[in-house]
């Protein structure tokens, strides 16, 4: 079984509204096993309607409208689909009465316009709007299911929940589901990834492999087709523990895990606590860490030290190593892990020092030079790292090294 | 001058990514005076993209397309593209060495795999990624435009504004210009800003006013038509002030200005410095602060002060007042400002403190609820908010709030 979504209105075309319907439907529908093959955006144009219908109608089995039920004379949804199935648009009484009720129900009058919006393909099945007056409905011809939805979300997704689900399930006993798992990866590019699961990805068809390069993550998503959801997992759960056993430490978390919640998981179990040390990152790793529930119990707080005084006054660190070895430096990254882990009590505190640009940069010392300290117990771990891009990518890029060497370190 | 937009990439019709780039180039396109027809999302499958590219190709003058210009097996927009102008893929030796360069700044050796990026087709005119590695292109071809973008948005938009309308502007001499100005509100909700100016949106035909809310923000756009950048432009400034004395300082900028841009500006003109001390923004607004170049100039540092011991220690928090009030009061948010201000030696102080939840309110303090206090001399302005949202809302709507007394401060 496969699909494509229709969207309609002129507005979609002019960029001012995020189309959330459309995605919503293909996760439903992907998770139902039926694929979606294309997407279609298009405004309220009889031609282009009716040409987008016919040529969807000639690819795959079902067909998705979303859009143009409303009672103005640009809502043409209808008559084109009636057209598309040689139908007549008829008047359901039941639905005209209905709509009728939802004025009463407000104390208003029914303008005369809604009155279209109860006229339905002869034949078709009709489908109640509970929150809203457009009635959507699905109509079966030529072979071909076509489903015609209203555009608004809130009005959309529950009609599709209570209605067109429980319709397609009854009327085409679902033989085969998709089941996917994520598995996320830092440190590596998408390339680099790539070419580790080179020969994985091309043998394996079923789970079928693919990547998806977020900012700093790069993710592993496997879909597994299957007769039930326990067979798709396994064969899931097989191929992850192969790439798992390939890629090793690169492999963070599943799904859509944040570094920062495996952090908080291992020092939430392991009653270890947290302080950090900013400079070039600016606050931007407390957020990350202080953006997980319960963070409290092992984050104990941060000093964000752009200045050399806050440097010295608040983390201790020294006049002398900030004048010998200057502020971007492994010996101030590792002087900063030390003095806020004392100042804060914590068991680890972690220092970063470096060069966000645009300005900052001397010869020695480029824009993305950065230091990165891990203090635990009595020792100090620390790294050098170059990263490229402007202030915030390097901002970004920083912090989840930063994250991901404690993670690291957790995992030892 | 009409356009289609093809998305390609399988995990757009997962629906598990919201498509940001596609109702973008829709907006722009529009605002160039280049109607966009159809918007396309298809998987990566070559005969879907060819097919899908020769039909926008007889329908429209100009095709973007989105995506599939990568590394890996599965990106193969490229040979699609140039499969239909009948062109042969070609080496780009200045944008290999570009590539490579880029592999170079970050110390890391090329996979071999991201060669084909430099491959571009024949008579191209290619597209340098400033931000990424991919390379785009546009190439001339059938009396068409065929304009190739990357898939992640923030390496799209610099290419689209600073390379491709540039070249459009230039090949295609545009004789109507649209011009916009955007004014930004915070403090205010949309329907807020509507009933303001109500009466003002509906009278003006040009420029037209549109609303677009953010998160925190509510944008006021102002698009003129005018035969002339230079009439537009006045167009859209007589109605700017008409709008801006109606709002007065719920409007802190233009543009794409963020509150921390404005910020900083006025505390680097008057130089003055300020130093923040967060505890249940986390970090956040140290993080936005220091967003902007140059915030070095005028932010000192902060305290990130999650535990009471670091609030007593790191900031001199009284410990009597963290008893009778307890860390969510109005006295401990002044005294964190005085406090923070005092230790990084600062013009400026800004303490906040409040409940992010989901855990953590009591029977006196919901959820939702955040001191914040601004020292400045020998004074200290503190207020009390009530937030509504999940942790990550509360957080950034606090954050907001924080930085929005600032601006306010500034402006006395």
């Amino acid at each position: 079984m496969n699909a494509e979504i229709i969207s309609i209105g002129s507005e979609h075309l002019l960029g001012e509204i995020l189309n959330t319907d459309a995605p919503y439907l293909c996760q439903r529908l992907t998770a139902l096993g039926i694929e979606v093959e294309r997407e279609i955006t298009i405004g309220d144009d009889e031609k282009d309607i009716a040409s987008s219908l016919e040529e969807a109608l000639r690819r795959v089995k079902m067909v998705i409208t979303i859009g143009g039920l409303g009672p103005t004379p640009d809502d043409i949804t209808k008559k084109v689909i009636a057209k598309a199935a040689e139908e007549q648009l008829v008047l359901n009484e039941e639905i005209l009465s209905e709509i009728e009720g939802k004025f009463k129900e407000e104390r208003k009058s029914m303008p005369s316009d809604n009155i279209k919006q109860a006229f339905l393909p002869k034949d078709s099945h009709p489908l109640k709007n509970r929150i809203g007056i457009a009635p959507g409905f699905i109509l079966e011809t030529r072979n071909r299911i076509i489903v015609a939805l209203p555009g608004p979300y809130n009005e959309l997704v529950p009609m599709f929940e209570e209605k067109v689900i429980p319709y397609l399930e009854e009327r085409f006993k679902v033989r085969e589901v998709i089941k996917s798992l994520i598995l996320r990866t830092t440190g590596l590019s998408e390339s680099k990834v790539a070419e580790k699961l080179k020969d994985i990805m091309k043998k394996s068809k079923n789970p079928q492999i693919s990547l998806l390069a977020h900012e700093n993550i790069v993710d592993i998503r496997l879909t597994a087709k299957a007769g039930n959801e326990k067979i798709g997992e396994k064969l899931n759960e097989g191929m992850g523990k192969k790439i798992t056993k390939r890629l090793g430490n690169y492999i963070f978390g599943t799904g859509k895990q944040a570094l920062e919640e495996v952090i908080g998981y291992f020092l939430y179990m392991r009653k270890k606590t947290i302080a950090v040390a900013e400079s070039c990152t600016g606050g931007l790793i407390s957020h990350r860490l202080t953006n997980v529930s319960g963070s409290s119990d092992y984050f104990l707080g941060s000093v964000v030290a752009y200045s050399n005084r806050m440097k010295r006054d608040r983390l201790g660190v020294k006049k002398t190593t900030l004048e010998k070895y200057g502020a971007v430096s492994e010996k101030v990254a590792g002087e900063m892990a030390k003095g806020v882990k004392r100042v804060a009590r914590s068991d680890f505190g972690l220092g970063i020092t470096g060069i966000a640009g645009p300005t900052g940069a001397t010869k020695d010392k480029p824009i993305g030079l950065v230091y990165i300290a891990l203090a635990h117990k009595d020792k100090v771990e620390i790294r050098e790292f170059k990263f490229r891009g402007e202030r915030g990518v390097i901002k970004a890029k920083a912090a989840n090294a930063a994250l991901d060497m404690v993670r690291r370190h957790l995992l030892k």
